[in-house]
């Protein structure tokens, strides 16, 4: 057995017959591409061990919706054990990699363990990036995981608190400015909720407030919202988001934030209490792995995925810079990642064949309640249509028979009902020891 | 206007007509006493204040199965502002009480606001204690607030991790075993919470654990588990809990504690790494207000729940020594808080009147997945059927319908499908700023 810890193996029988030895492979990570690579090796003839620091695999597209108010926290996450339940093969180990030696094949975890491999699935994805402006790290608020989104939801409504009690009015409209940077998917779907959180539940629940009070700023330094879509759904899209009150403001960068506020590019300070950063998204590689300057230091793979200069360990998703049928280097998103982890695991299983093509099979973005915007090749959608396309495939993806289940009936009960069921300020500390 | 600060109001039109001064009633804490009373005094002709720090009414009897991974916070949280939205004359105030001044009638909160009161009502309930013992109050995990029921089920998923890459069976045990002190309804609920949730997850998702290495261990000081149920009752409980794999201990008292585990009154080390402390409550009064030395420093109130000595101030349920009608303490339970909260809003718009009369509806525990003891009177239920009362109570009392309907379903799916949906270890930091 490759295995370097045996401590995690039932004994073995005494008189085991002699089977020839069973490969190892590791998949560090449980996002998209790990998942996906992981559950296509689940059955196999090769051990499988999912590190991840995280016990869940997480739905990243339907996080806004947890710090908007509308879903739990349980709903977009899949614990990782469940999802391999009764899989014999694959193991998971909660820890965190601390070093990963591509020449040893040793992955060196935060625990002390080592764990040694015939093969390696590098799957980190990629953290949020503040461009090395540090104030702005210090002052702003992510929306890359549960955590960030939780305390994003607990931030906001008691900003809503803080500014029903508010002294002055200059005061209270800085505490309802709510500033959100980056004009891309996650920036777009999180002002269009939180717009809608306002109308929804301010009038009825704020006597104190008013939601013309609340200011929603969406900034993007490019030309267009959505700058990845097509200049008429970016148009669409700035225009709704317009209508539904967000005062979008494109080629606007911020610059520096401090604690009264954010500083845009031109000098102009705008008081906020809250900055939500989706600005932007770096490839959160292992250490001691080389990674690509040219490419956001990202991990240089072949086009088989296998990192350069390796035999056993592959990158895939937004830690390696996986390539198109073109040469060009495949975006950040998850559709890429999870191709990417099945191709890998069929290259593991089944030696190095296939080309990898990248199938693009579109992109959509919710912007209210019943909009959204999508392109799949030269079509585009808007609207209604858009939103429920968007809806299926949602569902589509979303990990877990129950989770879709359960989140079907909170959308329909909240498109029905107008109403955003979880804005409790729910704080859960660290274990004790 | 009494209220001291009219910044959360909104402007008077100016040729109002002279009206009668409303009363401003200053209700504090939104648990059962606090909520009842305040949705009694909802629609009529004085001014509420609701101070609490805490966003929501919080369904304390279901914490254990949000503990034990089968409820969502919000499942069982309703936000205050919901629950009082439309409701014109009352205003919630996230804020906590630092100085209660029953002379002035005064109420000073953390924000330096102070609030003046015509009419204020106690309701601040009670927290854990740990009779003073600093070793077991440090290495404890309370049971008494969300906060504390996702810090538990953080540390008991994250101590199946650490034990399934156990070195040692001595760690891996000490790992597995859970200590519950207190036999109280929520020591045994929790209890048998956590003996299903191995039984159904132990084997199908950790190979590297088997759910004989789990051990759960209840400590009660006692002669009985639920001392306050009939013996009967009692019995049964300690023989399905034992059943279901637990390791019931009566007449046994926590005496100390470290890192390592307890250590029992006889002297006896229990080795264990997750002690769970259920085993008493104190009243949670205010600062500055007297409180009853001989009954267990609960607010001292008279026979309509006016704290003795004062005109304005009443204190009901867990914080106030609430009597009987043959002048016997009443017990810290929420029926008695709901009861006295009415009952005050009564005294409130209409003065001195009736008497107030406690009605005991009975008490309910549930064991496990099917079972559960009750008693009404002199009936007692055991088994399926004081399961089905336990049922239709606890949605009964559930606040809010979409709550109920949510619950119910999320029981029905365990039932049928025998999961525990929300096993992942989230943590929500506080704010930024």
């Amino acid at each position: 057995m490759p295995h370097a810890s045996s401590d995690d193996e039932r004994p073995t029988p005494v008189a085991a017959p002699a089977a020839p030895p069973r490969r190892h492979v590791v998949v560090i990570g449980c996002g998209f591409g790990g998942l996906q690579c992981a559950k296509a090796l689940r059955g196999t003839s090769v051990d499988v061990t999912v590190v991840d620091a995280r016990d869940y695999h997480l739905f990243t597209p339907l996080l806004y919706q947890v710090a908007s108010c509308l879903l739990n926290p349980s709903e977009i996450a899949a614990p990782i054990r469940k999802i391999f339940r009764g899989a014999p093969n694959v193991r998971y180990r909660q820890d965190e990699v601390v070093a990963l030696d591509t020449d040893t094949q040793r992955v060196s975890l935060a625990s002390g363990t080592v764990l040694e491999y015939d093969t390696c699935v590098v799957a980190t994805g990629s953290v949020t990036t503040y461009y090395g402006i540090a104030a702005v790290e210090e002052h702003a608020l992510g929306l890359k995981d549960l955590r960030e989104a939780l305390q994003l939801r607990n931030h906001v409504l008691e900003r809503f608190e803080d500014a029903s009690t508010a002294d002055d009015a200059a005061a209270r409209l800085r505490l309802l400015t709510f500033c959100i940077v980056g004009g891309g998917p996650t920036g777009v779907e999180y002002a269009g909720a939180l717009a809608e959180f306002v109308r929804l539940v301010v009038p009825a629940e704020y006597p104190e407030l008013s939601a013309g009070d609340v200011r929603i700023v969406l900034l993007e330094g490019g030309e267009w919202v959505l700058p990845t879509f097509a200049p008429k759904l970016s148009t669409y899209t700035e225009r709704e988001l317009t209508r539904m009150g967000v005062d979008v403001r494109t080629r606007t960068l911020v610059t520096a934030a401090d604690a009264d506020g954010v500083v845009l590019h031109d000098g102009t300070e705008l008081p906020t209490a809250t900055m939500v950063w989706t600005a932007g998204v770096r490839p959160n590689t292992p250490p001691g792995v080389p990674t690509d300057e040219r490419a956001g230091r990202r991990m240089e793979v072949d086009d088989h995925f296998l990192v350069v200069g390796t035999t056993g360990t592959y990158a895939i998703g937004d830690a390696a810079t996986g390539r198109g049928r073109h040469g060009e280097v495949l975006p950040m998103v998850s559709p890429v990642a999870m191709q990417a982890g099945r191709f890998v695991a069929g290259e593991i299983l089944h030696g190095r064949g296939r080309r990898f093509r990248y199938r693009d099979k579109g992109t959509l973005a919710t912007i209210g309640r019943t909009k959204a915007v999508g392109q799949v090749g030269r079509f585009t959608f808007t609207g209604f249509v858009g939103w429920v396309v968007w809806l299926g495939v949602h569902l589509w993806y979303l990990i877990g028979f129950e989770n879709r289940l359960r989140v079907l009936m909170r959308w329909a009960w909240y498109y029905v009902r107008l109403d955003r069921p979880v804005r409790i300020v729910i704080r859960a500390g660290d274990r004790r020891r």
